[in-house]
């Protein structure tokens, strides 16, 4: 069996990556979905262990002595991190593990795992970004404008992901996704084992 | 509409490219398979312009000297080439364009499109591959032997290639290849254009 690869899935807040998460995991069962710790504090409804391992910033601490996290941010005052030993465990039981995780955490990963497939989920287009969050009814006209200036800012950097998926539509989003991660296992460079074989092999029968 | 993607399709000789290539067409409706021109002789049954163009030497040469070939080369006494406008006209109409080319073809588009998609089909081992070849029942051990060698040449240049495919299954092939050039539509580098405009859309209204 073939290890699994290492997804990270990032995309502008708003671009609805958080429901393409939860329906590729419903609709597929290839792939593992990393949970990150952080040092912020639980909100009303989540659970430790299923949106975020909560922990203190001392715990948080001794998880980055330890080398226990494959990558970890401060963003304002918190730090969030992805635990190394779960994506290890399910990369070598041949699962596609996907972190969502923002451009700083992606970048880390990228340079210490050139392998790492990176998809940056966007909306078709700002215009209906916008409309998106205003339509939720729940957010302030300021936090949508700080949301689009963050857009614009994190726009920058997507030219360092390997794949621009459109989230137009949830279910051709989660096939499109799937469809991105399950080729990417047939590129030469994950097969080279394979091919060395068939060398191997061609040479003792041609 | 985005342009199609040029693609190259080479293989093992017997591992089955002309089926795969064949049905792929019959299934789905997203693809133009480029027709070669040749100087060799046609074989019983082939059509002009439906396997191959077959033209004269002098009538090739004169292609050559108009750079109506976007790649040529010669195997033992024989040109082949891909003609150029086809393949300009049906990319722009934003079909993705297959050639069914051998490797030093798929070398010479590489160089001048770097956006070309090159994928290399292959048998699941090198053993099932002379099994295909001796129960087609019509190869002598001769010609057996000598595909083999050809085989374990060819596989010096897989690693060039982007895509390693298997072909066990013909249906499960065939929708494998359309998986990854449908895949290959949301690479980052094809689409700088859209991300451009996303970041011009989000500055003006962030």
């Amino acid at each position: 069996m073939s290890k699994g690869i290492l997804v990270v899935v990032s995309g502008f807040s708003g671009a609805g990556k958080g429901t393409v998460m939860k329906r590729l995991m419903e609709k597929y069962n290839n792939y593992a979905l990393s949970v990150s710790v952080t040092t912020r504090s639980p909100r009303p409804g989540e659970q430790d262990g299923k949106e975020y391992f909560f922990r203190t910033r001392e715990e948080f601490e001794e998880l980055i002595q330890k080398d226990a996290l494959i990558e970890y941010a401060q963003y304002v005052k918190n730090y969030y991190g992805t635990p190394r030993a779960y994506v290890e465990e399910q990369l070598n039981a041949g699962k596609d593990v996907i972190l969502e995780i923002e451009i700083q955490g992606a970048r880390k990963i990228k340079a210490k795992n050139p392998e790492a497939l990176l998809i940056f989920i966007a909306p078709p287009s700002m215009a209906e970004l916008k409309n998106r969050l205003v339509g939720r009814g729940t957010e302030t006209p300021q936090v949508i404008e700080s949301r689009l200036h963050r857009a614009a800012e994190e726009s920058q950097g997507v030219e360092e992901y390997d794949y621009l998926l459109l989230n137009d539509e949830l279910e051709i989003c989660v096939d499109e996704l799937h469809r991105i991660i399950q080729s990417e296992h047939s590129r030469i460079s994950r097969n080279l084992g394979f091919i060395q074989e068939l060398r191997k092999e061609a040479s003792q029968l041609g």
